[in-house]
């Protein structure tokens, strides 16, 4: 029997021990945004450092300005040094009138059709996820006295409140903590049965631009027709953000746009996401993307523009016949590969300034400029993690992008100059951050098979 | 010497008079849109019908549900049969704090350089120009012991507060108002020297849309990209209603729109309304209307569109990531000429539903559908009535066209079938409806004077 054989034969066996432990970790309130949980929140950070304790690390609590963070280090092993990322802390829990029990007393229920889930807060983010790791960490060392990997776990306390101080103490220890390659499990799988990689985050642009032409409000029944009104102007040059086959018209906005490798995006079409499953349950019919694209690419692998607010006039009940003296939105882009932000955003900028009479004015606001976090998608450790989790699952695992992002991790590409490797048994379902969070027994259990194959893969240099 | 050179010397010696007449009725605090002020205006009502009846009329103060409206009948005399339409009420008074004297304490002051005005509340707006006319038929009787046309006067005392009874009054008696012409003096001079008639007044379709895409808030990391977002639709097609000549782009919306006869164009370039004039004190330096087109046309004789208020998606401080399931705006049109109200709507909406995706829902709510008034450039008593100002000014008479409306008018020609003449001689600086609201002495003096001189024009057949 090999190693990883009897490692995975010890998950299995230590299985309901498995779920305990998380129970465990799981009863402790640790809210990381309401200070009335401070403690609680120390109280999770000391339980996870204890645990890292018997299972081969030497771990400490770490303080911050904020929630400590848990620092656990296996020395004395051969191999790629990993970072291993998750986060004790878990978001509040109103309205606790919809739990069903209450949110710090674990339970497992079985749904109909026999799908059993572990219902508590936490229970997938980041408890339930980090805890597969944890826990495959565990059977190793049971199995061969040591970890497979030189690892360096960082289990935060802040990252339901935006990570604030972790970015400072990844900074300030970023000797220690830049390693070869970090591996975060707070992502989410295809779907039930169907494993994937995250190899991308969407970056971020977000403008607010306010448009000003007369000193102020005016009559439209004495200025109409002459006087420039900056609803028109914002509209006439916001409108022509996009063309007709919804491809961004800012002249620059695709540089530093791949095109996906062949592969990569016939994994992606075989998924069949269609206009009917995604769009439907929003009550949309056609996606309003790039023409040409799959729709799975439009939200996750390419680039977007958006308005996601507009306001300016007479917005109350009823008729008012005023040319507004300003007006303003709220613009955002997602980035994707290399697009550069600073670029993006004086490209948008200029794209503005340049549709404007110039006796009117353009300020903008700076809410975000973050770039894409994009794994290579010819990583070995990508290869190897795939590879691994396909044998785990019995299916492909699929590299998907995420919309949204996981600041730490531009942190850990742009501060430490280290890929992550994001995979997660999240399922859409899980409720994460609603009452009644759950995490599948399944997710659980093979997740922490999944991180035994991985952990085995990359050891194997 | 003629009838009219006499009336015009009985003008002149009793003007004394004139102005001490204009005060007694300014005396009268006829606030209309405050009940507390009710029986003033049936005092300002009973003033001017005993007035009428001193002078050549039989008048009566007639009800209706709210302020009674003043009708006086000279019978007896040939040639064309004129409406005199003018109102007794008057605008409230606040902030009283701002008025040097108290406003229903008429006064005269001489302002630096000489200049002569009458100051108190309803001193131009509407008193005094009703009492332009008044005294003119006052001289006439005077001097020839009876009024030169069959005159029917109607002073109201709605017009501050929407004329909203006046409508019922005028169809309920229609018999009696639909004469040959109507005359009102409401209106302004071009400028201290320069006489004016309106001769049209721009409707107005008030549209407010509302478009619907999916049926909730997305965050714009998961969707954007696919989902169609109500602002980017409302910004494409509401930018497209403009081409980059300032010129509407609905299909049909010029129809019924005329050009200027050259003469009534000469005229209005000879005024030399230019950007620095007109959009200097605002702020602004070019104009947005139609390129091609006189200022002076672009603000008063052709139709525009306007977006007067706009809202949708996340405008608080701040950033958010939302994609917003709705999104609406307030857009208006005003019309002039033969423009019709009901197709210019219908071409709007058709031109918002034919840019919809067929996901996507577009609602509509009509906040008004009024049509141009237009008098005929070719009308005799204009022609009439311009030459009889040059003589009295001196200066050539131009037809100018305003950009708000008076209701009633509307009224005249679409209920009663009457054309209206608007003379009137209020200036820019009269605070109309403000704080030390005042008309020049000599817009009242000639005011009389040019009314007398209208008179005997039209009463020459």
């Amino acid at each position: 029997m090999s190693t990883l054989d009897a490692v995975l034969s010890q998950i299995d066996r230590d299985f309901d021990q498995s779920v305990e432990r998380l129970f465990a970790l799981l009863r402790i309130a640790s809210i990381s945004t309401d200070p009335a949980y401070k403690d609680q929140c120390r109280a999770a950070a000391e339980h996870v450092a204890a645990d890292l304790d018997s299972i081969g690390f030497t771990a400490e609590v770490r303080p911050t300005d904020g929630h400590p963070v848990v620092v656990g280090k296996a020395n004395g092993v051969s191999g790629p040094r990993v970072l291993f990322y998750g986060h004790y802390d878990v978001q509040p829990v109103d309205p606790l009138t919809l739990w069903k029990t209450p949110p710090f007393e674990p339970r497992i229920e079985t749904l109909p059709g026999g799908r059993k889930i572990i219902v508590a807060r936490g229970a997938c983010d980041d408890k339930g996820q980090a805890m597969t790791f944890i826990e495959a960490c565990r059977a190793y060392y049971k199995v061969t006295g040591k970890l497979p990997l030189p690892i360096t776990m960082m289990i935060e306390g802040e990252e339901e409140c935006g990570s604030k101080n972790l970015f400072g103490f990844v900074r300030d220890n970023a000797g220690e903590f830049k390693l070869d390659l970090a591996l975060v499990c707070d992502t989410a799988m295809w779907d039930q049965t169907t494993p994937a990689v995250t190899t991308s985050l969407r970056g971020l642009v977000y403008e607010e631009v306010k448009i000003t032409c007369a000193d102020r409000d005016l009559h439209s029944g004495v200025f109409g027709g002459a006087a420039q009104n900056p609803l028109r102007l914002l509209s006439k040059i916001l409108g022509a953000m996009w063309d007709d086959n919804g491809r961004v018209t800012i002249p620059g906005f695709y540089d530093g746009v791949a095109d996906l490798p062949a592969d990569i995006k016939t994994d992606l079409a075989s998924l069949g996401l269609t206009e009917d499953k995604f769009l439907g349950p929003i009550g949309l019919k056609h996606s309003a993307g790039e023409k040409g694209r799959l729709l799975i690419e439009q939200i996750t692998t390419r680039p977007t523009a958006e308005i996601n607010g507009m306001v300016g006039g007479y917005t109350g009940e009823g008729a008012k016949t005023v040319i507004p003296g300003e007006a303003s939105a709220k613009v955002s882009f997602r980035l994707v590969g290399a697009q550069d932000p600073k670029k993006i955003q004086a490209a948008f900028r200029a794209f503005v300034r340049a549709r404007l009479p110039d006796d009117c004015k353009a300020e903008f606001t700076d809410f975000s400029n973050a770039p894409a976090i994009q794994l290579a998608y010819d990583n070995p450790a990508l290869g190897k993690a795939r590879k691994a989790l396909a044998e785990e699952w019995g299916q492909k695992a699929v590299t998907v992008g995420a919309g949204g992002s996981i600041p730490i991790v531009a942190d850990f590409k742009n501060v430490l100059g280290m890929d992550s490797l994001l995979v997660g048994f999240a399922l859409d379902d899980d409720r994460v951050h609603s009452p009644n969070e759950k995490f599948d027994m399944t997710s659980y259990h093979k997740g922490i098979r999944s991180w035994a194959r991985i952990l085995a893969a990359l050891a194997q240099g």
